[in-house]
């Protein structure tokens, strides 16, 4: 059994018609997970809905929490790329003896195009085969959250 | 580096706008990589475009000499998924000292609600950390190749 | 009120998983429409679902009874491209009083890149717009229906 | 001959990967009508790419200025619909001897479930049939510029 913690993002981000801004209206994990015919029992949450540049260190104690009384030790978090790696960060400072992939998108499940469905194979199939650690999986490749930053300039984890 | 060896299969499975009728004019491999975003070094190689209920012994043996000369140590094959087996199969009886997924999709990518890019997110990153041997990605699962069969009355590998 | 006649063709098809071919399980339209945030009065009805190849005589009687007794003097009719100016013909060979437009599509709604939802946009214009008579809308015109014929070659209406 | 007038608003809205916001890089007219099969002949001009909320007198001026030098009589332009019916008025000023249809969407063309394709064809049909006027194609309906106001509780036209 994997667990499914669902924070936002632009996996998540959504075209508002009536004001024609982004927003978050509610998560299409249920959604992506029917797309992928997906037979692995996940247990899905949502945490909170948002974009990640707006996570506090409130929302971040809340996912920490989250990690910790989880039954399963496979976790996958979906999360903003912005500060995905600070997030990274802050649930490495206690020891969790579990598995946990962060993952997020570069563009928005809903747009043509997006990377969300393709990433979110990559940490589902990460979750199941590494050793207990924090990691993020962007890009295809796979990192030790201790070994992985952003570059901005190019949208691209390195 | 990872070595992409492409056979055909649903997931490059395109619609014929002059006769109503599936066909294979060319893989979609290289489109589907950019849009995932993958930064993964990538050896891709066309082998054959074909339904793999059409795949014959001559063309299993094309398929396992380019695993064979194939200087990667981590391959991802796509391939329909009604024989992905019986190949997987054919590739298990030479000892190829490599990590060979095998991958495919139920939709094609074309279509919309397909779940080839989250197939081959799964199949990317099981070939980066599983051991030598030959295995299958479906369904969000890794598979050893000997102990899987694609239940066809549903669609689902078991 | 419009009147939406559906009889199948290429709209509709869609891929089906367990075999591999296209079929036609069930109708696109209700879902299009929603699509579209159309807000005309539409009243749809499945006359049947099939390739225009293998419509019948039997066929055509159906559809032109379904148009004689329409109450609404504004009809659409989804059709398959390959009889579709046959049908017209079938059609206009008694006299009816009412605009009709035949519309199809080159490529499958449910499919990357479709022409279909312009199609119908078109469809759904002309016939608000045309007096009476039988009309064809595909590739962006507007033909009657004796002065149209399919290329084949290239898949064009000229 | 269609002379097809580009101004931005949602229909070409795309989603800035490196920074999270929506933007316009580029026009997303050539990619549609190629993807609609259109075979008429249109002459388009980007003459601005913004958000209709920011369209100023001047660009509106300009606008005119496009309709009235046009060599062809019959004009679409896309426009953002916050501001579409403030814009066929300031064209309605001044008389014009064309037929100019208005038109956008509630959801960008790169957006999965778009309207734009839909309100395309109505436009590029409507300005084929409708005599000179200046009109708005939303919803599937056709309105002449004076009769209709955009409810942006609901984020229709009426």
């Amino acid at each position: 059994m994997i667990k499914l913690l669902i924070t936002g993002g632009t996996i998540d981000k959504c075209y508002n018609e009536l004001n024609g801004e982004l927003h978050f209206p509610q998560t299409h994990l249920p959604e992506m997970l029917e797309q992928t015919r997906c037979t692995l029992e996940i247990n899905s949450e949502v945490l909170m809905l948002k974009d990640s540049l707006e996570m506090t260190d409130a929302d971040r104690k809340i996912l920490q929490q989250a990690c910790a009384i989880s039954a399963e030790q496979q976790l996958v978090i979906t999360h903003g790329t912005d500060t995905m790696v600070q997030t990274a960060e802050h649930l490495a400072r206690q020891p969790l003896n579990k598995t946990i992939v962060l993952v997020g998108a570069m563009l928005p499940y809903k747009i043509g195009g997006s990377d969300a469905l393709f990433n979110l194979g990559c940490a589902l199939t990460a979750v199941q085969l590494l050793p207990h650690g924090i990691y993020i999986t962007m890009n295809g490749k796979i990192f030790d959250w201790d070994k992985v930053h952003k570059d901005t300039t190019v949208g691209v984890f390195k």
